[in-house]
C-alpha cells in the first residue's frame, strides 16, 4: 500500500480533538475509577478517549500501526505507528490538577519523526515534526541553551516513581542543579521545549508516556534518550532523561552513572 | 473612621485583576530575577503587581490595614488587614508552569473572614467569604466529604520544603494515604476546596502564603490550622494543614504528632 506522506499534524490535531471532547465530559466529575494490574488509576474517560482516536486514524491512514495505553498494540510491523496516550496524568485528572494531556507521538522506521503535548485544561497544543521544528499553539518555541547542571533546572513528577537506586542517582543530580520541581506529570516536557525547563528525569515510563514528548522535544532542539544515553523506542519501562541542549545531557547522563 | 462593610470580594477582585495585569505581562517572559535575603525568588513582575494592589486598597479602604509579601507592613492594629501575595509559587513562575496565583486573605478582628485564590493563566477565581460558602468562577464548590486517612489524596509542594524531622512525620501520614502527589503549590489548596484533594500538609509558610488559602478553605468547608491544631494568624514559618472534614484534620494531626 503506498500514498503520499499524509499531514500528520493535522490528524494528530484530529485525535487531540476528538480525545478533549471524551476528557472534559469527565474532567472534575464523579468517576467510575478502575484499577488495573499496574495500579495506575484509569477512567472512563480515558478508555472513551482512545476509542475516539483510534476510529480517526482507522479512517485516515487505516494502514498504520498503532501503540495505545489502554487498548493494546495494533499493526506493530507497519512503516509508521501512532504512539497513543489520551489522558497522561490521570492522577492529576481525578485530582482537579490541570496538569494531565494528551501525548502523541509517530514512529516511522522506528524514529520518532512527531510528537504532540495537548493539555486541554490550559488549551495548549505543543506540536513537534522532525525537520519542521516545534510549536505552542502555532508559535515557535525552542528548548533554552542551558549547557551547565549548576544552572539548569530540572522537573520530575514525584520521588515515588524512582526505585531507590535511581532515587539516589536523581537526588545526586537534582541537587547540582539550580532549582529542582516537582509534580507536572507531561506538562515538564512541554515546559522543557518551551525554555522554562532545562532537564526532566523519570523511570518507570512506557512507550506512551515518552514518546509523543520526545518527539516534541527534539523538534524544539533539545535530546531525549534512556538513562544510558540509548534512543528511546518501544520498549516498557523506560527510565527517560530529556535535555535542553547536547552539552547538559552528557553532563547529566555522567552524573546519574556516577 | 467609621463605615458600612465594604463588599470584600468585590474589592479582592478588583486587586486579583490588577495583579494579573501586571504579572501576565511578564509571564514566560525573561525576568531580572532578586534573590532575596530567603533565597525565594522574586520577580519584577511580583513587586509590581502588589503595589498596584495596594494602590487600589488605598483608594477603597484606606483604613485597613495591608500584610504583604513584597513591600511590608501597614497599619496592624487596624481592624480588618488586607494579607496579599500578589504572585505565590514564583518557581512555577519563572519555569512557565500556569500553577501559581495569587493569594489574598482578609483577616477581621484577627480572624480570617474571605479569602481568594486567583489564578491568572488558568483564568479559575477561587473565593470564600465567612457565612457565605464558596465559589470557583461563581460556582459553588465544597469540599470532600472524605473522613479517613486510608481514602485521602494528600498534596505538598515538595519534599524539599520540609525539615528533617518534618518530612519524617508527612512521610508517614502521606504514605498512610490512599494517594499522594507533589507539586502545586498554592493550587492544592483550591482543590481542596473543589472536593478533589483532601489534605494539604506543608511547612515554612508565611501568612500571605495560608490566609487567602485558609478563608476560601474554611468557606467551603474544611479546616485550617497549624499542626498542633492552632488557629493561624500573622505568625511567620507555619507548619499548615488544611483538611476536608473535623474527622480527617484529627485523625492526621495525630498521624504528624506521633
Amino acid at each position: 500500500m503506498s500514498s503520499s506522506t499524509p499531514d500528520l499534524s493535522s490528524i494528530a490535531g484530529a485525535l487531540a480533538d476528538a480525545a478533549a471532547a471524551q476528557s472534559m465530559r469527565h474532567f472534575r466529575t464523579p468517576l467510575d475509577i478502575i484499577t488495573k494490574a499496574d495500579e495506575s488509576p484509569v477512567t472512563l474517560a480515558d478508555r472513551a478517549a482512545e476509542t475516539a482516536m483510534r476510529e480517526i486514524l482507522g479512517a485516515r491512514v487505516p494502514a498504520d500501526g498503532i501503540f495505545g495505553e489502554e487498548h493494546g498494540p495494533e499493526r506493530l510491523d507497519a512503516e509508521r505507528i501512532w504512539v497513543l496516550d489520551p489522558i497522561d496524568g490521570t492522577r492529576s485528572f481525578i485530582t482537579g490538577s490541570p496538569l494531565w494531556g494528551t501525548l502523541i507521538g509517530v514512529l516511522q522506521g522506528g524514529r520518532v519523526v512527531f510528537g504532540m503535548v495537548d493539555m486541554p485544561v490550559l488549551k495548549e497544543r505543543w506540536v513537534g515534526q522532525a525537520g519542521k521544528g516545534a510549536t505552542r499553539d502555532g508559535q515557535p518555541v525552542r528548548v533554552s541553551g542551558c549547557t551547565e547542571i549548576a544552572k539548569a533546572r530540572i522537573v520530575t513528577t514525584s520521588p515515588d516513581i524512582f526505585s531507590p537506586a535511581d532515587w539516589t542517582a536523581f537526588d545526586r543530580l537534582s541537587r547540582q542543579c539550580a532549582m529542582r520541581r516537582f509534580g507536572g506529570d507531561c506538562y515538564g516536557y512541554a515546559q522543557l521545549a518551551g525554555g522554562t525547563i532545562d532537564l526532566v528525569v523519570e523511570t518507570g515510563l512506557q512507550p506512551y508516556d515518552f514518546l509523543g514528548p520526545a518527539g516534541l522535544i527534539e523538534a524544539a532542539g533539545g535530546v531525549v534518550t534512556d538513562w544510558e544515553g540509548r534512543p528511546l523506542g518501544l520498549n516498557p519501562d523506560q527510565r527517560v532523561i530529556a535535555a535542553a541542549t547536547p552539552e547538559l545531557h552528557r553532563q547529566a547522563l555522567a552524573v546519574l552513572a556516577a
